[in-house]
């Protein structure tokens, strides 16, 4: 799976790409006769994955999509999962009952038996809100006609945990913020936003650190608000971050050393021969901007955002097949960034 | 002068090219029929320079040479000869009757009305004591014949300070020590060869810091001993450090976090905008044991020397014939070392 030559959703650049590395949209379902996941057992549990698993042989795209059982993937396949936001940290550990659903060019999972009996998901690159909603929308439409989700006419889709009833849709956009980490402007800004029903978070959601100035805005409010209210107010505040984000990095370029530091950052990664995944993340990072910026040029913005998601912990070890020591995953993946930035020039 | 297309001495690579940048002899005379120079003024002091001239001007050599009266250097060009170590920093204060000969490829530089009257200096790449010792020597010879210089048959050459009676000579080799510097051998290695009359220092002699881990040994004695036995005791010791460095840069390079700082420093000076020259040092001798040891290829250790010599302060605005802020030379610097490493791969 890991070897299959269909180009990954993330190797394209998508929309306002300087600041928004990608765009997902999420939306749980359960089916209206199955008990949620947190009360099944055995049998009933099985019964999920085979439902959807027959709904999807009947769709026309069903070619487009693997099937794959949670009870028998590797833990490194897993967590390289986990790293490329296909699944969620709580289902890499999830088995018996539990499978997933995924696009080969993996722009597309669902997750069965995770919280709710269904978590379909949606990544686009770059901001793409309408189509990343779109795309689910129909896919949920599909499924809702051959499984029957759970629905309350007062209420919305019903969810397991409270805070997904109503839409059931959590809709994130994940930004590249490096001017405003910089000034510090970030938990302001998390302040500002959370009154607004939105929250800004870490690279993995709540409490996870900012790595390489990522962060991650989504809605907070699924009762009493449409998808398309929800997806217009998230894209309301986004346009507003982006734009301060775009002025902070004008103002950055300013100071001859930020333009060193870029340069600095393109040299090490083309030259390391041992980088960890902190290192790596903060020099890809300002690499990125210098990208964004049209300082660097022969390096597309794909190219980092392919190096981002490939050169993660447990995704280097999915790829080579085997579990590696730190160490020894440090020299593959100064291998990898170094063959992949191996033309631009750094004059 | 700085414009001219003459290749530099300095850069060729010599013998034991990997821990030796280069050999110097320096040679101090005094002409018998004058007094020291510090007893001198006015016209008595100018007759030095006049006579010297002359003598040169009846050499077959003397379209080879230069002659310039330091009262008429700029003073950002007479420090550029400091750092380059054409002369001492002391003569770059001179004015007034001291001059400099210099030949075209500045192999051989000679401070008229120093603290002696001359100071004949030969500098060779490299290992090569005795080829620098033999041109001083031709060069003492005719010029003695000529100008005829103070000589007692007991003590040996006349000078100023009596540290350099007797042969006058002072042999110094200029040697790269980074696993010694490392390791932190390099003081016990002062105290043990300043018992066998030698003297290792920094860069710019006694008290200076060791830029890029480049130390200077040289020997102390000149009464009561031939030049010839001067020299063969620096070889001697010479050839022990030498091997000592060999071994020290061996173990060093078991660590695989070696390698790493290796091409991090060829990344670094590859695409740095700003460049102090402290970093530049520590740098370019990271780079500089790295193509010793054959781990990067591509760039010369020629390149390497001539980088040292050009990228200083001095020089730098020396050769743009204007005085520059430090941040000003920073930009220089970066892009000066860009230009002459853009060749080498980062592979």
């Amino acid at each position: 799976m890991m070897k299959n030559k269909i180009a990954k959703w993330y190797q394209q650049s998508g929309s306002d790409g300087d600041v928004v590395i990608s765009t997902r949209v999420r939306l749980a379902r359960n089916l209206s006769d199955v008990p949620f996941p947190a009360g099944l057992g055995g049998e009933r549990k099985n019964e999920v994955p085979k439902k959807v698993r027959a709904a999807l042989k009947d769709s026309s795209k069903a070619d487009d999509f693997d099937f794959l059982e949670m009870s028998n993937m590797e833990a490194r396949d897993a967590l390289s999962m986990v790293e490329r936001h296909l699944i969620s940290p709580e289902f890499s550990r999830c088995n018996e009952g539990s499978a997933l659903v995924l696009k080969k060019d993996e722009s597309v999972s669902i997750m069965i038996n995770e919280e709710d009996h269904l978590r379909i998901q949606v990544m686009r690159p770059g901001l793409d809100l309408d189509d990343a909603y779109k795309i689910a929308d129909e896919i949920d439409t599909e499924l809702d006609k051959r499984l029957g989700f759970a629905f309350d006419e007062r209420l919305g889709y019903l969810t397991q945990c409270p805070t997904n009833l109503g839409t059931g849709m959590r809709a994130s956009i994940m930004l590249h913020l490096p001017a405003l980490h910089e000034r510090g402007a970030i938990q302001q800004m998390a302040n500002t936003v959370s009154k607004l029903g939105l929250t800004i978070r870490g690279l993995y959601g709540e409490g996870s650190k900012p790595e390489g100035a990522i962060y991650q805005l989504s809605n907070q409010v699924t009762l009493g608000i449409s998808e398309q209210a929800a997806i217009e107010n998230l894209k309301g505040i986004a346009a507003q971050i982006i734009r301060e984000e775009r002025t902070g990095r004008e103002q950055l370029r300013k100071n001859p050393r930020f333009e060193d530091m870029i340069w600095r950052s393109l040299g090490l990664l083309q030259t390391a021969r041992l980088l960890s995944h902190d290192e790596f993340m903060t020099l890809i990072s300002n690499l990125r901007v210098g990208v964004a910026l049209g300082i660097v040029k022969g390096v597309g913005l794909d190219t980092i955002s392919g190096l981002i998601c490939d050169v993660q912990p447990a995704t280097i070890m999915a790829a080579n097949r085997r579990d590696m020591e730190p160490s020894e995953r440090d020299v593959e993946r100064a291998k990898m960034v170094r063959s992949r930035l191996s033309g631009t020039s750094p004059q």
